[in-house]
C-alpha cells in the first residue's frame, strides 16, 4: 500500500539497506533490541522487525514504519517475551515492499527454530536460489536473506551453529548476519569485512549490532568489531552463564570495510573500524579545504549529511561556518507521491534558504557526496534565488561512477552525475555552481586512516569510486544462468 | 489484532474450515472468483485470498474479513490481472490467525510458480511435516496446506501437474484442493470424497468450486462432481482452447461424502452429491416429525440453520410454521470479546423471541444439530420468558459424540452435550425443554439418500455420530512421533 | 470516506432515518443503551452515537458503522460513565455523511449541558433555520436536529425542561425526540404521532425507545407508548428516586401513526401502537390472499421483508410456503461501489434462487412493498432463469406514489414504479411477472386495525399511498423563502 | 485515541499553539496553503486543517497529524477546490485533543459562510463565552476560537467584514486571526501585536501567514507585517482583481511582539518584526559569550534549538563549535507513552552524546532556554557519562518564571526551574553542571533590537521573564465569574 512507503527525499543519496541488533540472556531483551534498532533507524526506515525466544516459543513482530511507531508500545513488547532477541531495520532496494519480506526471517528446523537478520547482499544469491529451487526448496519471499535460511535448513550438520557455519561458507558478497536459535546468538561478517558489525556487552550479556550508537543508547560497552570472515557463537548455558567462541576461516583476505560508511551511512557518533565517524568527516572537510581552497565569506553545509565536513572545512580554512540552509524535519510520509503542483516545489519541502545568512555572500557549499546531482541543482538554484553572490560547491568524497552489489541501493549507472558528464566543468555547469570540486580518493583515505590508498592492497572497499570490486560478482557474470522468477506480486 | 477476529456467535455450531473456487481461461477470472467466494462465504468468514496469473506474473491479494469488504473494490481487482485465478475463504480452527496463513499459498518451482487453495485436513499432515523438516524444508506457516506445496516442490517429476499428482498420492484425510500453474487449473478430491468439490463451466471455461451456489451466482453451468480420488487437469492451450483430462487412482474406495454438509454446512440452494440441500433438510424435518411427533401449536425454527427442517416438520405434521424467533443480522465484529455486562445478554444479541407468536403456545422448536447445547439452553429459556407454555426441542440430526479430523472444527469431546449427559432425559433437563428428541441416524440417511445406513459400506462419512472414521488417523496414532514445533508466534 | 458507507442493496426499499434509546438512573446506562441500539440497528446502519452523564461531565462516543462494531468494546463503554444515557442509530438521507452529523447532538446551556437524539423530520426545519441564522445562531451540522438545540438554547425559560417544551412547540412534522440533561431524561413525540416512541422500565428505571424490541433485548418491561403531542419528563431526584410527569398539548389532533412502520420498518417482534408487527404482516398476507388469490404451487417470500406476509398468504391459501430465494447475509460494506463487472451480477450478490424449490413450479412471489421496482425485475428474472414456470407477484401493501417529509428516505417521485407506469398491466409487464397485484389500502388498514380506512379521520399516516399529508408542509410551501446554504463540505 | 498523540519529547520547551496561512484569488490556493502550513509545521504538529471556497461551496479538510501526511495527497487537494483558502496547524494546550477542535472553524451566516483560523489566546475568552451562552449560543467545541465565530454571527452589522471588525473589537489578548468569506480574505492582529502575522504576495495575489518561511517555500514575496491592532481586508472583485484596505483602531498602543518568537518559536530563516531570527539568535549567543565567558575546549549546542546561539557563542569566543550531541530525527509518534523500561532511557531516544567530540573536553553547552530543567539534567549527565571533563551550561535567554496567557503552553509555574530554586548555584547544582549562566534581559533585548529594555515602554512582550503582562487578564481576574463548563468529553 502506498501509505506504507516512506519519503524518498534523499533520493539523491546512496542508501544502506539495513541495520541489525541482537542480545542474549538479558531479561529486557526485546526492549533493548527496540532501543538499539531506534538508534540504527538511519540505516533503514521502511520497516522493522524483532524476533524473541522465551524458552518455549519464538515470537515475532514485524511492522512497516519506524521503530518508535510500534515497538515502544507496551503491548508490542509484551508480545515479545524472553531473554534473547534479534531485530532488523530495513530500507528496501526493490520495487516490491511487503511485510513478508521484513526481517528477521524464521525457519523451523529439525533441531528447533532459527531466526535470521541480515544486512548486505550476496553476489551469488540468485545462483544459489536457482540451485535451491531445483532441489525442491520453496521460496516465499523475494528477499535474498531467505537463501541463508534454506542453506541452513538443508545442511547435513546436526547442530544449528554448525549448520549456520556451513551455510555461511557458501555465501559470497558483503554481509553482517545475526542468527538466534533456542540457546544461541550467532554473528557473522563477510570475509572481506565490507559491512560493519560490532560486539558489545551490557550487564555481562553479549550484544551484536551494526554500529556502536546502538550500544550507546542503552549504556552498553563496546567490546570489539566482529572481524572479517569471523563467526562468533554465544551460547546461553543452562546455568545462565554465557559461553562464547569464535570461528574464523583460515584463508581470510584482509578486511576492506566499505568507505561509504564513513562518507554517509554511519551515524556521526558511531565508532566504525575503530574511528569516530564525526572526526573522520571533519577530516574529510579539512582535507577538502586543503585540496580545493576557495575564497568565500561563509561555509554552508547541505544539512544534515554535509554538516561535519563543513565544520571541518570552516575550521581548516578559517571561514565562518553558518547555517545557510534550514532543514524541515516535518517531512510526512505521503510526500512520496505528491501532486505535480507540489512536486514542483521540490527540494524546498525539505530545505529552505536562510536568506539573511547568505545574501550577498560568497557561499562555499559543502555536501558529503553527489549521486545524480539532481538535488544539488535545486539547492544551488535556491541559494542563488535567496541572494547568494557566488556558490562554490565542495564535495567531501570522490565522484561516484560504479554500481554497488553489497547492499547499497545505487541508481542505474548512466544516471550518475559522473557518467552523464565527462568533465568537471560540464558537471559544474549542470549543477549551476560557480565552481565544483571533489575530494580526491587519497584525500578521503587520508581522512579515514591517515594514509593514501594502497593500490596493491586497498585498505577499504571503494568500487563505487574506482570500479575495483573486492569480491567475485557471480550472479552478474552468469546473468543468463540465473533463475527467472515468475515472481508473486502480493498485496502483503 | 483483536479487531481482525470475527464473531463466534455460532460457537455452538460445528464449523467448516474453508471454501475454494478456481477458473481457467476467462477474461474476468478474478472478478468471477470474488463472486464465487462471496457465495461460499458461509464456509469461512475470517479471511479470503485470490491468486491470479496474467501470463507473466502471479498476483496475490489476501485480506482478513469478508470477500465483499475487499474484493469488489475496483483497485483490488485491478491488482489481480489475468485470465486464470484461484481463491479461498477461510475459517480458522487454530488459535492463531495470521495473514501468512491465509490461502492460496504460493511456491516458486523450477518449472514456474504454483498456487494452492485447500479445504479439509490431512490426517498425516504432522507426520509428513516432520519428514519434510528433516529433509531441510522450511515451513513458514502453521497451515497444513503448506505441506502440499513442499511435496510438490520436492517431487522428482518434471511437469507441475505430474508433481501435483505425486504429492496428492502421499496425503491422507479429507480434502478438496485446487492448484493454479502457469497454464493449468488442477482440482483434486480425497479418495474417500469426504469434502465436496464440483465442476462447472462458464462461456466454455472450466470452474471448480466447493458448492454449486458459487456457480449459480455467476450464471455458470454445473457439470458434475469431481469424483473421490480424482485429479482433473485443465490446461489452457496456446490457441486459447482448453484441454481437460482426469486421473483416478485404481484402488479408490467408494465415495463417503461428509453428512454434515447436508446437516449444516452447505448452503440450502446448493446441490451436493446430486441432491438439493434444502430438500434434504426438509426431509430431515419430515422424518423427524414422523420419528418424534409432538402435540404442539406452532413449529418454530432456530434461525437460520433450523428453518428448512422446521418447514419440513410443519408440512409433515400439519402444525403451523411460525417465526417465533427473530434473528438480528447486524451482529458486529467486535462482539467477540464483549464486556461481562454485555456477555450476560448472551444469545439475545443474535436472537430475540417473537413474543406474540409464541405466548401461551406449545412450541415445537426445531434446530439442525446440537453441539455443546449452551445456545439451546439460552434459547429455550428466552422462549419461556417470552410466554411459551411448553417448549419441545426437536433436532434434525443425531447426537454428536466424536471429534472430526477432516477439516471440521469440533470442540473438545468432553464438552459435547452427548458426552456430558448419558441419557436423553438428563440432556432434556439440562436444555430446560419439556421434551427433546434427535433424528435417528437411519432417519438422516433416509432423508439424504432414501436408504438407511448400510453398516457394511456406509454411504456417507458419519464419524461425529458413530466414531466410524473412514480413513486411518496417522498423526493421532503416532502422536509421539510427531514433530513438536517451537512454533513462531507472530503478529502477522 | 467511501469505506464508511454501507451497502445500499435495499435501495429499492424505503428507509427510516433513525432509532433512539434513553435510560435514566441505571448503573449500566451506557451498556444498556448500546444493547438497545443494537436491537434498533435495522432503523439505521450508518452510524451510532451515545452520550452519557456521570454527575459531573457529559461523555460522547460517535462512530460510523454498526453498534456491535464499537460499543460493546469495554474501552468504548468505559468512556461512557454515568447512570444516564441517550443513544441514536442513523441512516443518512442526505448525500453528505459525516461524523459531525452523527447524533446525539450536544449543547452547553447556561443551566448546564443538554444532549438530543432525534428520529424524524421537521416540515418547517429550513424555515426555522433561516430565522435562527438571521438571529446569529451558528449551524455546525447540516442536521435538522441542530435546530432543536438552538431553539432550546435561545428559549427565555430557565429550566432545561421548560426550554425543551418551549422548543418542541415550534416544531412541525413527525418526530420522536429524547433529551438528556444533568438530571432529566425527556421524551417527546410529534402531535400527530407519526413516528413511534415507547416507554419501558428496567429495575424501576425509565427507558424510552423507538420500538419494543429494544426493551426485550435487555429484559425491560413495556409500559406504554408515548402519546402523540406528549412530553414525558423523568427526573432523577437527589435521593435516587425517579419522578415522572407528562405534559400534553390541549389541542392535540388524533394520533396517526405511520403505516410504513407496519409494512416494512419495524422489527417483526416489536409491538407498535399496541399491535405485534409480525401478526399484522401475516394479516396483510392473508388479506392479500383473499383480495388477490392465485393458482400456484408454492408461496415464496422475497426475504426477509416479505417473509411474514408470505407465511400469512400461505396459511390463508393453503399453498405451501417455501424458501425459494436464499439470502446471502455476508454482504460486505464496500459492495456499494463495485466495479461494473460486479455490478452486473446485481441482485445475486444478496439473493439467490433455490432452484430445486421452484423449478417447474408456479411461484406466488410475496414482497412487502414496491418502490421503484428495479429489484423486483431482477428477482423475477432470476426465478425464471432458475426454472420457475410462472411467477405471480403479490405485494402486501398499496402502490407508493407520493414522497414523505417525516423522516423516510423516498426517491424522486417520478422514479416510483406507480408513477412510471399508469396501469397495473404495464407495471406487471415491466416487472416481468405473469401477474401482479397490490394489497388495497382498506386491506392494509384491516390488517392493522381491523377496520377499513376512515376517510374523514384516517387512523394512520398514509400519504405515500394517498397524497394525504397529515401536517402542513411549511418548507415545501415556502420553498423560495428558505435559506440557501453555502454548505460546508467536509471530510469529517 | 492514543495513536493520534504526538511525541512530547520537547516537553521541557515552551510551545506555541498554532500557525495560520491564507491566500486569495490564486488557482492553486489549497496546494499553496498546504505548502505554507508545511513550512509552519514547527508551530503545531498535532493537527492541520484547510478550508477553501470555490465560488459556490466551502470545503474543509481536517486531519490529525502532519501536513505532509495528508495534504499533498492529490485526493485531499481535489477535495479543496477553489481559488481562496485558509489553513491552520495546531499544537494543543489542553488535555483534550479532538478533531472537532481542529481549525479552521466555520459558520453559516445570514450573509454566507465564514471560516476562521486563529493563533493565540483571548484573555477574556471565558468571560465572553459566558455571555454568549447566556444569550442562547451553542458552543460545540472547547476551542477559544469559537467565541470569535459567535461574535461575528451575532453582530448586528450586515457585511461579513463589518461583522468581523465588530467581533475583533471585543477581544482582549494576543492573537493573529484569518477569516475567509465568499469574496474576502481578512487578517487581524491583536492591539499589542503579541502574535506575529505577515503579509506577502504571489502572482499579485495576497497571502497572510504567521512567518515569512511560509512565503519562502512557495516563492512568494514578503510585503510587510500586519500592524498591531490592524485589520486588513482583501476582496476578490468580480473582475478578478483584488482590492485591499486596512482598518486600524485609533487608540492602539505601541507594538510589543512576543520575545519568545525570537528565543525559540520562529524558524531561524524567518524574518520576524523585520529581523532575521537566525541572526538574532547568533547575537544572543555572542552577547552570552560576553556576559558569561567561560574557559572551555568546545562549544556544543543542544540541537536544534541551541545551535544558532552556540554558533554565535563560538564565533564571539573563538572556541571551536562542535556537534557534541547528535539528534535522532526518527522519533516515532507513539513514544509518548512508552513502557517504563523504555522511559528510563529518556533523553537518549532523541539525543546521543558524540563521545569523541567531547571526551576529556571542557564543554560549553549552549541551549536557547530552560523551562523545567528536567531535560537539561539528563543532557548534562549524558555528556559526563560520555567523558566530558567539565560541563558549563549557558542559556541564551533569561530565566522563565511566569505563566503565559497569549497562546503559549506553559507548565504550572511552580514546576519552572526558576521557581523551584531560588539561587543560581542551587539551580546549577540541580542541573549538575559545573557552572550555569543565563543571558540577561537587557542582553536579550540588545540581541534583538540593539537596545536595552525600555522599562517605561518595553519594546517587546516579556512577561514570562518579568511578570509584566502587556494586557489586562480579564478571565484570570474574574475567575469566579467564569462559566463552569459541564464539558462534553468526546471521542471525536
Amino acid at each position: 500500500m502506498s501509505d506504507l512507503h516512506f519519503p524518498r527525499f534523499d533520493e539523491d543519496k546512496l542508501h544502506e539497506e539495513c541495520g541489525v541488533f541482537g542480545i542474549l540472556g538479558h531479561k529486557d531483551a526485546a526492549a533493548l533490541t527496540a532501543l538499539g534498532l531506534h538508534a540504527l533507524q538511519h540505516r533503514g526506515q521502511e520497516a522493522a522487525g524483532i524476533v524473541s525466544y522465551d524458552g518455549a516459543l519464538f515470537h515475532a513482530e514485524k511492522q512497516m514504519g519506524l521503530v518508535g511507531d510500534h515497538y515502544t508500545d507496551p503491548a508490542a513488547l509484551a508480545r515479545l517475551p524472553g531473554a534473547m532477541a534479534v531485530g532488523h531495520v530495513r530500507y528496501s532496494t526493490t520495487g516490491e515492499m511487503a511485510l513478508r519480506n521484513v526481517q528477521p526471517l524464521f525457519a523451523e528446523l529439525e533441531v528447533g527454530g532459527i531466526a535470521i537478520a541480515h544486512n548486505g547482499n550476496f553476489t551469488n544469491g540468485l545462483t544459489l536460489r536457482k540451485t535451491l529451487i531445483a532441489g525442491g526448496a520453496i521460496c516465499q519471499s523475494t528477499s535474498d536473506s531467505e537463501v541463508v535460511l534454506h542453506l541452513i535448513a538443508r545442511s547435513q550438520h546436526r547442530s544449528s551453529s554448525d549448520r549456520f557455519v556451513d551455510a555461511i561458507a557458501q555465501l559470497e558478497g558483503g554481509y553482517a548476519i545475526l542468527a538466534l536459535t533456542r540457546t544461541k546468538l550467532i554473528a557473522a561478517r563477510d570475509p572481506t569485512g565490507i559491512r560493519p558489525l560490532v560486539m558489545g556487552e551490557l550487564d555481562g550479556r553479549p550484544i551484536f549490532c551494526s554500529e556502536t550508537c546502538a550500544l550507546d543508547i542503552i549504556g552498553a560497552k563496546y567490546i570489539r568489531d566482529v572481524e572479517n570472515g569471523e563467526v562468533v557463537i554465544c551460547e546461553l548455558e543452562p546455568d545462565g552463564s554465557i559461553s562464547t567462541h569464535s570461528i574464523r576461516a583460515a584463508t581470510c583476505a584482509p578486511e576492506r570495510l566499505c568507505l561509504f560508511e564513513y562518507v554517509y551511512f554511519a551515524r556521526p557518533d558511531s565508532i566504525v573500524g575503530g574511528r569516530n565517524v564525526y572526526s573522520v568527516r571533519k577530516n574529510m572537510g579539512a582535507n577538502l579545504a586543503e585540496e580545493a581552497p576557495c575564497t568565500g565569506d561563509v561555509v554552508v553545509p547541505v544539512p544534515d549529511g554535509g554538516t561535519p565536513a563543513a565544520i571541518g572545512y570552516a575550521q581548516a580554512s578559517g571561514i565562518p561556518f553558518e547555517l545557510g540552509i534550514i532543514r524541515n524535519h516535518y517531512v510526512g510520509r505521503t510526500f512520496i507521491e505528491p501532486t505535480q503542483q507540489i512536486r514542483a516545489f521540490g527540494v524546498k519541502l525539505k530545505h529552505s534558504a536562510n536568506r539573511s545568512a547568505i545574501r550577498d555572500k560568497r557561499v562555499i557549499l559543502v555536501d558529503d557526496s553527489i549521486v545524480r546531482g539532481t538535488t544539488s541543482v535545486k539547492i544551488v538554484r535556491m541559494l542563488r534565488e535567496a541572494g547568494a553572490r557566488e556558490v562554490h560547491m565542495r564535495i567531501a568524497s570522490p565522484m561516484i561512477a560504479y554500481p554497488d552489489f553489497y547492499g547499497i541501493d545505487t541508481p542505474e549507472t548512466d544516471k550518475l552525475l559522473a557518467n552523464r558528464y565527462s568533465t568537471l566543468p560540464s558537471m559544474c555547469d549542470y549543477i549551476g555552481a560557480d565552481s565544483l570540486e571533489f575530494l580526491s580518493l587519497d584525500g578521503l583515505y587520508r581522512a579515514v586512516c591517515g594514509q593514501p590508498r594502497d593500490s596493491a592492497n586497498p585498505q577499504f572497499t571503494d568500487h563505487y569510486f574506482t570500479g575495483d570490486y573486492p569480491t567475485p560478482l557471480c550472479d552478474r557474470t552468469n546473468i543468463d544462468n540465473v533463475h527467472k522468477l515468475s515472481v508473486l506480486r502480493s498485496s502483503r
